[in-house]
């Protein structure tokens, strides 16, 4: 892929990453971070929160484990992604229309933080080896994505999937 | 503003920019890009599009009409800016939530074009001297939004806007 | 090439850019610019220039023609590319690094300007199709490198490069 | 500061951080990290490593205290920060020029690896509050940078500090 939009966001998870496995066998994790600006405000001459920005992010296969096993709510964490747009249509023939990122790495900020770290996948010979870059990691739109077969036709909206009618 | 995400997009105009004033006189410059993604593809061995992401853009001041008289449908452009999130309701009460970015810096890219540039506002002292980084563009939620004051209460969608619904 | 550092600039052009061929006929160009942050200084009540990051940059084919064409010295500029670092050895054997900046997208910042946009190559096939997103802009490694060309061994320093010293 | 240069670096660590104080008791880190981009090899149908891009990183106070107990020496980490240049001359009188990141954020990327996280600075007051976005990270050019005093006048170039006479 040439062209990507790839950008950098530091943030918290708003939750514990969801972690899912595709039929053939893929992890995928799903999280979903809020970026928070602060601005100095002069009068009461301390910083103050500006409007969050939320992005849903998705990361894949050993990757994925590994964000599930590290990361937690509340995690301040350093993503870097492919910024994506993703359209569907609501029960109700609306088009809506989210945005979320596809990761390319992520891990935890030490601004606050200590981590002590192991390297993963020793056993399994590393995840199928130096996976890289986005190499096949193809995100949201993968035949046997794992939250779309969770929500079953007809399902109503809400009861699990944050991938079928996305409240964000 | 600390901590905002800062990004970089690459894309073409959707349509021409829209320009607006304040009542109290700013101008402000609305444009959408679409940034279309291109993976090679073996079978075909040629380039093919993925698919697009579409941002709304907005820039204020001398800046917004600098854009408006230089950027038109289809110019590729390099947009830097801060990407924000904002959130409304709809008249039966749906919470929706746009992405935009607020524009630090724009400008057309060279890849396919050619530009003559002209040094702007050179009569009006340069718009208030060097304006920068953000410094007082404080975007979408000015008071005196000229979009905001576009949108009558009860309106239809869709009158003018280039967003659909979304009451800027 | 998957894990390059792509990053983005705004600064101004601190020379024209040199616009050069290889042997095989391909235009490069190159230019320098510096970008100058800012920091306000409650004192003065005003903003003060911080010290300035200065790249390389360079861009080929018809991309490079238009660059040459459109940009002078002074020109604020957004810039996208990867940062690449070279190193080499000076006439005394030193070893030397620099950083440079292979240009994946390049335009005018309108804040200061308007610009006039030409579509390009129009006569010309328009440079091959649209080569894109570095495909197959190989950069400074190119057998046939102009700068390379034009510093034959032993040469004295300063001769032609914009540059000083760095035998591109 | 505004106009600053922002860029994320994917890289490995190549040498476990330096953890220094200034005589006023501030904690410095500095770490250099090696990233290197791949290209596919159609030939041998395998990646490559490319030229690998290095940098030196630093980052103070509690978050150098973190660095400086969680990565080591081959860790892969993700690096946000402020591009930088700094000019020195040498004893010979040359001038010389090095590019650095003042971190901004920066943690451990969970590709090959899990992290287990300890909220740092639990005893004393999390380091001032949420120091932020380089809220006072004034990085190189302190008065009091312990790299400076380290190296007293005439010493010979490579006796400890990276920052003195750097080999890159």
């Amino acid at each position: 892929m040439a062209g990507e939009t790839v950008i950098t966001v530091i943030g918290n998870l708003v939750d514990d990453p969801e972690l899912r496995y595709t039929p053939s066998g893929a992890a995928v994790a799903k999280f979903r971070i809020a970026s928070t600006p602060r601005a100095f405000d002069k009068e009461s001459n301390q910083w103050k929160d500006g409007e969050a920005l939320f992005l849903t992010c998705s990361v894949w296969r050993q990757y994925a484990e590994n964000v599930a096993e590290s990361l937690s709510r509340g995690t301040r964490v350093i993503v870097q992604g492919r910024l994506k747009q993703r359209s569907y249509e609501t029960r109700e023939g609306e088009k809506r229309t989210v945005y979320e990122l596809d990761v390319e790495e992520v891990g935890p900020a030490l601004r606050f933080a200590t981590a002590k770290l192991n390297r993963s996948g020793a056993g399994s010979g590393g995840g199928g080896g130096r996976s890289f870059g986005g190499g096949g990691n193809t995100g949201g739109s993968a035949p046997d994505d794992p939250w779309a077969s969770a929500a079953p036709a007809g399902a109503s909206a809400g009861n699990s999937g944050f991938d079928e009618d996305p409240p964000f």
